[in-house]
């Protein structure tokens, strides 16, 4: 075994070669396939960053518009909503997500079959499918999409039930943007790392959507709506802030093991929309208030920055969008991210398998 | 970020600190809890082998007993068999597998609640519940143990439909055991990165049946059945072989990351196996001597030597087990492993949130 010191977490170690995406700590900021993950959020659609995900290059009007409308063309079988109609009501929305897209893979070419070219393929289609599923989780009855509002309208129309205006599709499609994709956090490293046996996209994604279920990774947006809704004003959140302070419990939406010193640039942006948002929807009037209330004290008592998940929580709320369906809704966006990573990790694999350092007892007799 | 020279794989890389295995290449020992695995294998059963796993010590008697009986008492809700009822047939074993158990959280509290105690709870019941469902993978009307024949006699009889001999159920016990743990191998390392956002038990395995799929990794002991079941004879073995080595194309069950110089004691001891029940067994008899020629050639050729895969596909074989069941035969197995690593890793958590070596473009404009 080469003596390479341990690192609890892998914290700092380098366990992927990527050309997909990379955390510029220095200069703040997140390079997908060499943009800057804001620049993209600002001038294009959430269907041209996953296009740009999957090729490595943006597409031309017309791919575009092809592209997307593919996306809403991803067929679910009736037999994948027949299970979520077996699962308990009480099943976390996340795990009942885990459930139906491993069972989609049983339907799919790209479940039987992990080759770079057959995840490619795959691709758009699951980007469809998980958005698909995502916004029938809590219902019987599936709501399919409805093409003519494009990608992020529609997946919103399928959640709320109602068409969105212009700008409301515009928030929820740059929201997606946002959560597209982030390097090798905890789900995509879990991806890479099952991929990497030659096991299938669809199980690589469905190990993702555990990793993601986790309140230290994807499910910080719901605890933070739910502090919010909690402290209802500026001052609500104040005193609740203090309060988990002093007994020195975390508050979730701060913090982030990469960026320390400076307000994660997602977060920045989601805070922008949400006061774009501000003067037509009460929601994200009063929660931008709360929110920012929020922000001040943790500078100023810990020094912590908002994370991505802080600002998305209310801009999710002032959408309407259930909070049970925040952390869903991130692994939807994150699956262009996924499937990029599947790609690449199969086209250049190389088994992990790591070693450990042991700290039990030898010589024991059975 | 630390500069830790990047190890493609992370191999050689220490990614974990564990009181519950470790490959000891020097002395050609797989540590478990302090035992031998081999010794464990020899003296002990499969159930005793898991409460080692679980709790660190050995049972005693009364304790195996309870233990045993406790696991063959595992419920699974009628949902999750109407579940495997509604997947495709042509779905891949593992892949229902892994849609089971997923199903399956949604009925647990281990499912809900991610903690070292709540794990170690769910263990036992887990474990059963593995091996009924792995029992089931391939027939519409499920099959329920029966508690009088030991864990590993009725888990074959749940297999099989017959009643196994002494000498079956104890070969299988100690193929069990062989499969049970074996430090941090990808399903096992897969389980651990998701055990570390704070997801729960079931996800976390979720994600190891997912990397068990892959060919480079539990899918092994099948493709060795097959190529066994092509060459029909030693002759048939040894031209194929040779055919595939002058192809430049991979013999499955020879060699593994860890051990590369000599054969994986499990190997020897499967191999040991399969001698005892050849006199009594034609399978085990012909299948012996179509192995022992491979290895011969393989060692000769390539100086490589048989992994576990290669002599425990023909003990299944012998023991009229079908051969898409390897796989998830290895999965039941090693249940007892994985639960042992969740609970450690939810005891003394640190999020896996590695780093990249970014090798695309930078300073497009979107």
């Amino acid at each position: 075994m080469k003596s390479v010191e341990y690192q609890p977490g892998l914290e700092g170690v380098v366990a992927a070669e990527t050309e997909i995406s990379y955390l510029d700590v220095e200069a703040e900021e997140i390079v997908v396939r060499g943009y800057d993950l804001l620049d993209l959020a600002q001038k294009r659609t959430y269907p041209e960053v996953a296009f740009l995900l999957l090729h490595g290059r943006l597409p031309g009007p017309e791919e575009a518009e092809a592209f997307a409308q593919g996306l809403l063309q991803a067929p679910v079988p009736e037999a994948v909503f027949a299970i979520l109609g077996l699962l308990p009501p009480e099943m976390h929305p996340m795990d009942r997500l885990r459930t139906l897209l491993s069972a989609l893979g049983g339907f799919e070419e790209a479940g039987q079959k992990a080759d770079a070219e057959a995840d490619l393929r795959a691709g758009p289609r699951l980007i469809g499918q998980a958005a698909i599923l995502v916004a029938n989780l809590l219902r019987t009855q599936p709501r399919r999409p409805k093409p003519e509002l494009g990608f992020a309208g529609a997946f919103l129309e399928m959640i709320t039930e109602k068409v969105p205006g212009e700008a409301e599709a515009r928030a929820f499609d740059q929201l997606l943007i946002a959560y597209s994709e982030h390097e090798l956090p905890n789900s995509t490293f879990a991806a890479r790392v099952i991929a990497s046996t030659l096991a299938d996209l669809y199980g690589a994604v469905t190990g993702a959507v555990a990793s993601l279920k986790g309140p230290l990774h994807g499910g910080a947006n719901e605890a933070v709506m739910e502090m919010f809704l909690e402290a209802e004003t500026p001052e609500g959140l104040e005193r609740l802030v203090r309060e988990r302070l002093a007994r020195k419990e975390r508050i979730m939406g701060f913090g982030h093991r990469v960026y320390m010193r400076r307000m994660d640039p997602r977060a920045a942006l989601m805070k922008e929309v949400l006061r774009e948002m501000a003067p037509g929807n009460p929601r994200a009037a009063r929660y931008l208030e709360v929110a920012e209330r929020g922000e001040r004290v943790m500078r100023e008592e810990k020094g912590l920055y908002p994370n991505l998940d802080y600002y998305a929580a209310p801009v999710l709320y002032a959408l309407g969008v259930p909070v049970p369906l925040y952390t869903p809704i991130f692994l939807a966006a994150r699956t262009a991210g996924l499937v990029a990573h599947v790609v690449e990790q199969h086209a250049h694999n190389r088994l992990f398998r790591p070693r450990v350092l042991y700290k039990g007892p030898r010589g024991l007799k059975a």
